[in-house]
């Protein structure tokens, strides 16, 4: 019988983030996860594979997002506005609540170097299927991975930023701003 | 007795390119890389760390040529002047002699997602290199990154491009017309 845990897999981020930041990723079991989320370890595994699927869960809505970004460009609209009208909703999809998540899941894959290589290539992923949904709406090559490339780029610097401790503007406002500085960069 | 054996380093790479391509990355081993370069296994271990190290071999060199190439700038170059020279000078550092290998070693690392992880992360330590050496030459951030990441991408883009079985322009015009897609993008 599989019962329905309202809000499980919030519990169990919040106590894994938790668990992670105190003891460290590497000591941290899954069983510790579940029991101070006060569920079951079969629970636990009704949503994720494993404890670096906890980090790293959502990942799909997260390209779904952005991709669907894309539709809210205004008719004709160039490689780079696509770019930006994805940013957009992707920014948009980070409010100030998940701040603080954010900065503690990042510390943690700050220390830790297989991490590190997992998260490089989450975005390296996300870099392919937006070049790709580029070229399906006719942006040719190598104009359609450049864009993307720089749309990952900008979302990598202006994330890096939202989570510092001294930062306390949108990410929405950082995202447009970081585009901006690009602009001017090749202006 | 440490002997010095001529060309060492180029039979040993020449050897395990062949063997990573007849028989695969994995299936491998070091005595056979050394065996089929006419070495002993303990001549292989003078150059190479493991089987992985031939392919990755000469990385800060490459890394150096790349920040080097900023020297050739023009005083008062902004950031996208100085990555192009760094750019250039990595371009002219790939003759047309060295496709072939390059191809046969793209080929290999394309089939084994450790490999592949290695390069992105090998191709993201550069792009943290170069945004230093712009910081270093009074470029702020968010620009500096801006910079050097793109200089990543353009490379990544062209490279691909240059070692393509139908491709027989050089690295160097490759690269220029990458890097005028990039401007043209953000114009």
């Amino acid at each position: 019988m599989v019962r329905w845990e309202p809000g499980a897999t919030e519990r169990l981020q919040k106590a894994a983030l938790e668990l992670f930041a105190a003891q460290g990723f590497d000591r941290t079991t899954t069983a510790e996860i579940a029991e101070t989320a006060g569920l079951t370890q079969r629970t636990f595994f009704r949503y994720f594979a494993d404890k670096r699927d906890v980090l790293f869960w959502g990942q799909d809505a997260f390209t779904a997002v952005f991709l669907r970004g894309m539709d809210t460009a205004t008719e004709g609209a160039g490689p780079m506005q696509l770019i930006s009208a994805a940013l957009q909703s992707v920014a948009s999809s980070f409010p100030d609540e998940r701040r603080t998540y954010s900065r503690m899941r990042q510390a943690v894959i700050d220390s830790n170097p297989a991490l590190q290589e997992r998260e490089r290539h989450k975005l390296g992923g996300l870099a392919i299927s937006a070049a790709a949904a580029l070229r399906e709406r006719g942006i040719g090559e190598p104009t359609a991975t450049l864009a993307a490339e720089s749309g990952v780029t900008v979302f990598g610097i202006a994330f890096a930023q939202w989570i510092r401790e001294d930062e306390d503007r949108s990410l929405t406002d950082i995202t447009a701003d970081t585009l901006a500085q690009l602009r001017a960069l090749n202006a």
